[in-house]
């Protein structure tokens, strides 16, 4: 990114777009939001997540952990023993991403009544 | 829903996850943002969210305005004059949106030095 660019998503050449994506992407937000409950093993982040497959999960992991969101364990034992976190700036993106999907969970009633008119 | 089901976004039956889908999509999340500067037309909104294409601003469009976070005013006039602006529930949504963009362009610094790594 040149020096003189400021971030910002509007713009469609800042590398800031392609971020945005990745956490908003449709399960790289709940993934964020299922590891605020802390460490969790790939099997337990699938069942936490309603309907997402052994792909989608582990293609959205990859994403959030190349951009530092989501820390990945593996631990060297028999039968291999992988565990995922969140990194202290994925806390930070995680808590933003909870507070946006709070915020719908709190308003539905409202949204799914303006949508029935 | 069932009077039963608190809305959870982890939860694939919840219609909380359908309405959390279209305000981060792609273009809705770019769109939520840009109409925090207040009305606007197509043209101009079209301008503000670079890349965006004429047919994925309609439909993404569409959409907020189904879930009631965004108001379309069609003024009868010729040539035809449309404006949009947030509803009182899509500012406070944009709002959340917002804080979540502009935490990943203020941490963009640390993020594209991770994924350089």
């Amino acid at each position: 990114m040149p020096d003189d660019l400021i971030p910002d998503v509007l713009n469609d050449r800042c590398p800031s777009r392609m971020v945005l994506n990745h956490v908003t992407s449709r399960w790289g937000v709940l993934v964020l939001i299922a590891l605020q409950d802390g460490t969790m093993r790939f099997s337990a982040l699938r069942r936490r997540i309603g309907g997402v497959s052994e792909r989608m999960l582990t293609q959205s992991l990859r994403l959030l952990e190349e951009d530092g969101l989501v820390l990945r364990t593996a631990h060297p034992v028999v039968p291999p023993h992988v565990e995922y976190d969140l990194t202290p700036l994925g806390v930070e993106v995680a808590a933003k991403v909870h507070a946006l999907a709070a915020c719908i969970e709190g308003n539905l009633g409202q949204i799914m009544a303006h949508r029935a008119e």
